[in-house]
């Protein structure tokens, strides 16, 4: 295969490409709307109505009042602060946090420091693609409970949760959700009933360096950072307005766009699948048949390493990834696989694939095609042809 | 005045104009740098690349180590990280820290948070333009000191502190500064001697979103964010890399342009108060005569009131601002001023005027005209004329 050949980015969960339109967003807002919202003058005017625009713009997408959203500078700062937060208004009063074993790291993370300073943290198990139960989640909620965090979409099976089952035995405990993977390609999660919801802006085509944590009426979540001038209280430093107006862009086409992109999503990966069967590409399809994103699949080739193959796909210009983006500097087995019932040898032989809307029908049979050969090769070296 | 008359922005200790230049390069990232920088393939690489270019640029103003610099989301964050990781450091240990009554609100309000966790926060109060006196600070200092908090460039009056010497009487405590206001606009205060140094991207015509903190070798500050991925184990979240991009754009032109822009600026602020004067504007100069930033004036008009200035300023085109922007929103009168000993009263006629290398001497004389006749108009008001 040609060095040449159009490269082909089937890594939408890690990161997005940024789309044309919120390239141009973000220049208007860079020479137009860069004042300091604080500032009472014109400039900060200019620059205070853009983020308001751009909090609209993610409100429509989410379902949600303007009013609800705040501005945080990651998803993963929007997970922190759920947690943190919960806990700060429950200390003292209850002490159970409730999260599963395959929520994203930001989650797991804070869970273990809260464990660390004294919460009673409990860990909900999945089941082998990754669904965490009703049954299992109400045999762990007790009247101490202050939080539930479960994720909406997992980032590397793709398994989309019973957010609204879920909610249903929570027992009035406050319930978090990390949308981070679900936002655009899904319908929002608001209304099954949740209380926080944590969203990115580059998963949806969006620029890096913003995220928001979505508060239901009622909850008065303390600020992520105390005492702070930003976000109504809530949060400090000088906001950033040219990566906010980029999210608020990304929202905006996600929205009109929805049905389209969700479609062509569910096109794109179906295709991939059926090409690979088609060019004799044998795997085991580790994410659910039902249930899932359309825009991930995680896939398992017996008898290769999924290092080299990643390595193996980018240099014939497909671009995958082993486990989420954050975790794969470490070259570990993915801990959300061993959770699901993998053993390290098989985990070290998935790869999740991962859609865009920018992807086309040809792009992915193009990937398929290098994929399946780099495959095909690394199988002939580990049986010995 | 004409309602279309050019604007003239004095405004620039709230925040900078972006450089058409790190619009560019941030339109490059948007485009090409877009990817992870936690994968491993191509396109986490190319964004990996632009990230460590960018740590490059910052390291050579700060005359650094790109090694001992970490991306943070903004400069107060940078502050909250310095203060909350020394502190975490040296719990148990050690229970003083000493900051200053003038610092800026994420220095301030950090100390109240340790203050009220059990920390024996000493404050330090500067003289009557703003400078903490060695002999003052040398009180405070106690063998159980942890952390001397004092910044480098006031950014309410522009007062530039002498670190070196505030260093060399801290008795081996960590000392940290916030230099903000003085990135690029003065030499580094690396050499000076101190451990942790705070800066900002959009104070220096970079874009909004991204800080950073510097941290001396040997000095192993605890993470930002526990267990994180990110920035060598430091901070979580996918790194903000067009801001990133841009600010390390912005770093380099102050870097190349260091002695043109700062001899610029000190002609701008000369010009600026020689025009007032020629105009017969009267002025009390606040902020000090000597050892004082280029950048910042903060003047105080008798017989006005600050916020009606301001807005009369804006509809004749020009802006500028009365404390920090971070604050402005409060319409309470400084804290800064009041801590240097202006009366309430005082303190609602003064006005900060902040100057940057994109302004010309015409703008200026322009400006000086616009804001003198708004004094004027205000004094005959006041004055029942």
């Amino acid at each position: 295969m040609s060095v040449e050949a159009k490269r082909i980015y089937l890594d939408h969960a890690a990161t997005t490409p940024v789309h044309p339109k919120v390239v141009e967003a973000m220049v208007k807002a860079l020479e137009e709307g860069w004042g300091n919202p604080s500032s009472i003058h014109t400039e900060g005017r200019a620059a205070r109505k853009a983020k308001e625009h751009a909090r609209e713009q993610i409100a429509q997408l989410l379902g949600a009042d303007p009013a609800q959203i705040y501005f945080t500078t990651s998803g993963s700062e929007a997970d922190q602060w759920a947690l943190l937060g919960i806990a700060q208004l429950f200390k003292g009063k209850k002490n159970r946090i409730i999260t599963g074993s395959i929520e994203h790291s930001a989650v797991r993370n804070t869970a273990k420091r809260l464990a660390s300073e004294g919460w009673d943290v409990q860990w909900l198990h999945p089941d082998n693609k990754g669904f965490y139960k009703q049954e299992e989640l109400q045999k762990l909620i007790n009247s101490e409970t202050a939080c539930v965090s479960l994720m909406y979409c997992n980032n590397e099976l793709g398994t989309i949760e019973d957010i609204k089952k879920l909610y249903d035995v929570s027992n009035g405990a406050i319930f978090h959700t990390d949308a981070v993977q679900g936002l655009g390609k899904m319908p929002s999660p608001i209304p099954m009933g949740v209380d926080l919801v944590s969203v990115a802006s580059h998963k949806i085509n969006g620029p890096k360096g913003v995220g928001a944590l979505w508060v239901k009426p009622g909850i008065e979540i303390p600020p992520w950072i105390a005492e702070a001038s930003q976000e109504r209280g809530k949060h400090a430093g000088t906001e950033a307005i040219p990566a906010i107006v980029g999210f608020g862009m990304a929202c905006e086409l996600w929205y009109e766009n929805r049905e389209t992109y969700r479609n062509h999503l569910k096109e794109l990966k179906v295709s991939f699948l059926q090409e690979l069967h088609v060019l004799g590409c044998e795997f085991i399809l580790i994410s659910p048949n039902e249930s899932c994103s359309d825009s991930i699949v995680n896939l398992r080739f017996t008898n290769t390493e999924a290092e080299a193959l990643l390595l193996g796909f980018d240099l014939a210009g497909a671009a995958a990834s082993a486990g989420s983006a954050c975790a794969s500097g470490a070259l570990k087995p993915s801990s959300v696989l061993l959770e699901i019932g993998l053993s390290e040898k098989e985990a070290n032989e998935c790869v999740r694939f991962s859609f865009g809307p920018s992807l086309t029908l040809e792009n992915i049979k193009d990937s398929a095609k290098r994929v399946a050969k780099v495959v095909e090769r690394q199988r002939q070296v580990a049986s010995g042809k």
